[in-house]
């Protein structure tokens, strides 16, 4: 609908459509009703268009993400950061478009059609590096952006992860406490800074206990995909490892899955620790031993960062860290035990 | 920025800029170009406001699905069905928003914030139920809308779904060729087209065998959650079930659970087959033969019909059907055994 159609079905002038629809300039309260009235009758999308010309704003932002291949466990993750986001956003009448990019490929990132359509409120971003040169492409556009799951590098923006590296060492621990002393680290290259963390949070944990990082027991694998965790898992039983610390899930199924083939008993002859927490890990032979994120959290406390930016307020460094814990099961010491007093309390954030 | 903003700029006249905004009458090339740079200098978001009162179009469309709660393995399904649908959308330069809605109340599907606002060109619905009624008030407000995943009971709409019913009762043969003959059914509540397919094909395939079908190993559980496929395994146990069809994977997890728990041998005492497939289908103790579905077909193919229908073709009663298949793995018959010639036949569509 045009405001010649909205001008003629009224009786008003264009001017006066004009006016009332863009707010330049006070019309007659029966001209705006009538204007509305007219909007409402022939045709629902003006009502946005003329509300983004009117107030600048979509109510509309934006949650971009690496991509992941179908079946892959990182998908529910990501899916639940989201479902957070949402139901942060939708209380605020704000609706969610969702953009994907090839992790591995960030010139795509800067392609995404979200971003060069350029009319959204605000952008939630999952970086594809801990690089601040990869971020600012995105920064520069000039709209509100907050970083998700993964923190850049000397970076201001407001961001909002979890605690990676503080509940990567518990895990070492735990492990450690359960009779693990050749402990490997399966994760994967480290550019991103989930990756780094997880990988810091073992070193830290290794350092503490006075156990020697084995570089021959430290795996970093050049992508998540179960293939990669099973290869890795070859490896590691020929040097001597009796524990694992699998910084990503899909990493830690190929390694089961290695391990069960070659009948290695889990947790009596290795134990095992993975990242990220699903229905599955009820079922893995043995159940799993994991790190559970709280992704919903982690995407309503970043949305609600970013509605604050786009209210105007300034936010600069602001970081939250989510806790993560770990979920107790059977993979990490010897089956049936339960974790000594000392371990319980280590899970207790 | 308004049009008086614009006027100001390029020392045109307010209806001339609006005539180059809505396209209401024709203005010069130098005023057009003077406008849509004036635009593009200050400010992005008049572009898309203009183009929607000229075209009507935001070249945006909504995905609707249903809520999951936290670390479902269903988020990863709906999250395959969202990237298919996305690889096709933004090649024709359209936006997806993600909207959900709590599966069981109905109600508030049609509060969906998208839908209040009613700004998109078009909808993908995963609808709750499979009643004609449910999914009326959506119909009624005369968007373009295409079914996924579920399709509704004497409904016209485009619908786009697996092939629920064939492989399912593949599923069962498989149990059958594999030595069950007391075949157990773990599914939901009937209330929608998944649900009641997968029930159609086992009873398709136990007819067709020549089996009983025996109420007390038919199961309708009241969710999806693990505890009830838990429940259900307890019970099926003493009715004397060797073989388990279990409709849906968190299900098919929680009777996994619970055979473990009880120390029954999977597939020697009891065979298995679960519906949905994912990377620890490979790790479960025993690996699980499982239905996969191509749910990133399912959103792309999806979408093309979408775009068709914005396009404004008429698509009355298309539907697509999209092949699942069986992936065998050891869950369903004797360890280590191969599957007859003719299931492996059975399994290729």
């Amino acid at each position: 609908m045009s405001i010649k159609q909205i001008a003629e079905m009224t009786g008003l002038s264009m001017t006066t459509v004009s006016h009332a629809i863009n707010g330049t300039r006070t019309v007659s309260r029966r001209s705006l009703a009538l204007v509305q009235e007219a909007i409402e009758k022939t045709n629902y999308r003006p009502n946005l268009a003329a509300q983004m010309m009117k107030t600048h704003r979509s109510k509309t932002v934006t949650i971009i993400i690496p991509e992941t291949e179908p079946n892959n466990s990182t998908n529910c993750f990501y899916f639940d950061v989201l479902n957070g986001a949402k139901s942060c956003l939708e209380g605020k009448g704000y609706e969610l478009i969702v953009s994907t990019y090839p992790e591995y490929d960030v010139g795509k990132l800067m392609k995404t059609s979200v971003l060069q359509h350029k009319w959204i409120d605000g952008i939630l971003l999952v970086p594809a590096s801990d690089r601040l040169e990869d971020v600012e492409p995105i920064r520069a556009i000039g709209l509100p952006l907050v970083l998700v799951d993964r923190w850049v590098q000397g970076c201001d923006l407001p961001q909002v992860t979890s605690n990676n590296r503080e509940v990567s060492a518990e895990a070492v621990r735990l492990l450690y406490q359960s009779g693990g002393r050749r402990i490997a680290f399966i994760g994967s290259q480290m550019h991103n800074s989930t990756a780094l963390d997880r990988f810091q949070g073992y070193c830290d944990a290794m350092d503490e206990l006075g156990l020697k990082k084995d570089e021959s027991l430290i795996f970093r694998m050049p992508g998540h995909s179960l293939d990669y965790g099973y290869e890795a898992a070859s490896s590691l039983l020929e040097r001597g490892a009796d524990a694992i610390f699998a910084a990503n899930s899909t990493l830690c199924l190929g390694a089961m899955k290695r391990l069960n083939e070659k009948r290695v008993s889990i947790p009596k002859d290795v134990s095992i620790i993975g990242f990220d927490d699903y229905a599955w890990t009820e079922v893995t032979n043995p159940p799993l031993t994991a790190v559970t994120q709280d992704a919903n959290s982690m995407g309503r406390r970043a949305s609600e960062l970013l509605l604050r930016l786009i209210a105007g307020e300034a936010l600069d460094n602001s970081r939250i860290s989510i806790p993560a814990k770990l979920t107790i099961r059977q993979s990490h010491g010897p089956r049936g035990e339960t974790p000594s007093g000392n371990t319980a309390k280590a899970t207790d954030f």
